[in-house]
């Protein structure tokens, strides 16, 4: 067996924490480095150049030619350089003209993008778009698509001809998290979540069927709910996540009809037991299940470096 | 001058704060005292017992035979007494029918609401429908109207012939509290909030005309304005209380609508400076101005005393 040679050093540097990776000409990973070194831990030049050395160190000193080039959260004003934003349209050439380099340092940062049609007020990502070029390198079916990717802060991005031409971000992990930890819902839980499809499958319908009565209000009924027992308080967490889920589906298919995309080809593209449960809840509103993609990072880091002329 | 002869001592008892008034037969108020003794705050009977000493004692010492009633938490599970809740329907006559007293003492506690449609999932209300009989006992074109009382957990409610028949709660002011205090949208926010009645109305206009876009994604939106530097810091959480507030009025004047309530009386009870934000938004929404009324909760302990011949 011939070890595949290295090409690139690529880097996923998000706000909590960092992912390396040693990545091969084909794509492959051939090694991966993970560090609690997020861009919002870190403060000042010295403590990034640190970071970087601790991650990527031994694979610099083994291959020193090979270019680095990070996405993420490193690259925003309150990471390691404001790289500025790329504008929607935005293909893999759009961004690699965007790449920035911190001072003295041989470390390549991508853009993040921002969607802005005048009317709407701006929405932005940092990282996604990394993933999302990943996901179409592998999948070209996916150049004309809508791109999903649950998390903190769900994106759902339209994709045409190759290149993001718009999205919208919805808030959903972090309303779980602080809903979860601050409210008086929250105080209602139990400490520790009981898996639950059902809870799950409760709340992604009430999102569904909601009419007008909004979310402030569904989210009172929530504990209502468990005030009067009829949801035991062990799985209002998975009633809680399918509420949130559901009108983040509700939203985005929306959404994704109004843009013409109803037809198109959806991808989700995250962690898989994540993107499992938003599967779950897409055919709750009677929706194909979509392609699912989990770390395309690497791939859209490679696709960038080629596009920058890195490699 | 004759001074009025008190008839009621009543008690306001919430969550965090209590509030005891001396009444006269007429409804006035003759003295008043407040402390921060929350039913939240208390732990066993013997706590509840030393606190209402403290805020009556006096009174007590002074009028032996006064009754005594309170409204609000106090009555909930985690307060003194769990009073079961008065079903929908509910007016002064169900709910003096449904107060208990706490062992070994003269404190008669007003029951809460129960919303059950066995449709929907239930709602519950305690210390509001104290409020809402109080505001009919001076307003009688209140018997059949749309009553909201805005805050932490705003409460639409729809009163029938002098009983509250269906309502609808919202986490409108729990939603603004945890956003600011825990999220990265208010992160973001200057420590001081700026008065701004035009960033306030920008976030009414936002929810107003979301469309289906949904409040998950227009949160991560606010937060995007002020990144990008469209919206000062400082005016950001004016916004998210514009955007909060007209996804309540939006939610809340489509539930009025249904419910066939759109030209009856609408009338908002609560804190002036808070209702004068509803009104300001309402008239954003096209909607002429309701009527507002602060603290009816004495008149209200009154009419309930009254119904449950206390006096």
């Amino acid at each position: 067996m011939v070890t595949a040679q290295p090409a690139l050093i690529g880097i996923d540097w998000g706000s909590t924490s960092l992912r390396a990776f040693l990545i091969a000409a084909d794509g492959k990973v051939l090694q991966e480095h993970a560090a609690a070194k997020g861009a919002s831990t870190l403060h000042g030049h010295p403590a990034f150049v640190a970071a970087l050395d601790e991650v990527t160190g031994a694979w610099r000193a083994e291959y020193p030619s090979l270019p680095l080039l990070a996405c993420g959260m490193v690259g925003s004003q309150h990471g390691w350089l404001d790289v500025p934003y790329a504008s929607c349209p935005a293909g893999s050439t759009d961004l690699a003209a965007g790449l920035r380099t911190p001072d003295d340092t041989l470390l390549a940062i991508v853009p993040g993008v921002l969607c802005d049609d005048g009317v709407l007020p701006p929405d932005l990502m940092r990282g996604e778009e990394t993933q999302i070029v990943g996901a179409l390198a592998h999948h070209p079916a996916l150049a004309d698509s809508c791109v999903v990717l649950p998390g903190t802060h769900s994106k759902w991005t339209h994709v045409a001809q190759g290149r993001i031409v718009r999205f919208a971000t919805h808030m959903t992990g972090e309303l779980y998290a602080v809903l979860r930890q601050h409210s008086v819902l929250g105080r209602l839980m139990a400490p520790e979540v009981a898996p639950s499809d059902d809870a799950f499958l409760r709340g992604v319908a009430a999102a569904r069927d909601a009419g007008e009565l909004g979310l402030p209000h569904q989210l009172f009924a929530a504990r209502s709910l468990g005030v009067t027992e009829r949801l035991p308080h062990a799985v209002l967490a998975e009633y809680l996540s399918g509420l949130l889920i559901g009108h983040e589906l509700r939203a985005g298919l929306a959404w994704r009809t109004a843009h013409g995309l109803a037809h198109q080809p959806l991808a989700m593209v995250g962690a898989p037991a994540l993107c499992e449960r938003y599967q779950l809840a897409l055919r709750h509103f009677g929706q194909p299940a979509g392609l699912v993609l989990d770390n395309t990072a690497p791939a859209g880091l490679l696709a960038l470096a080629r596009a920058a002329h890195l490699i």
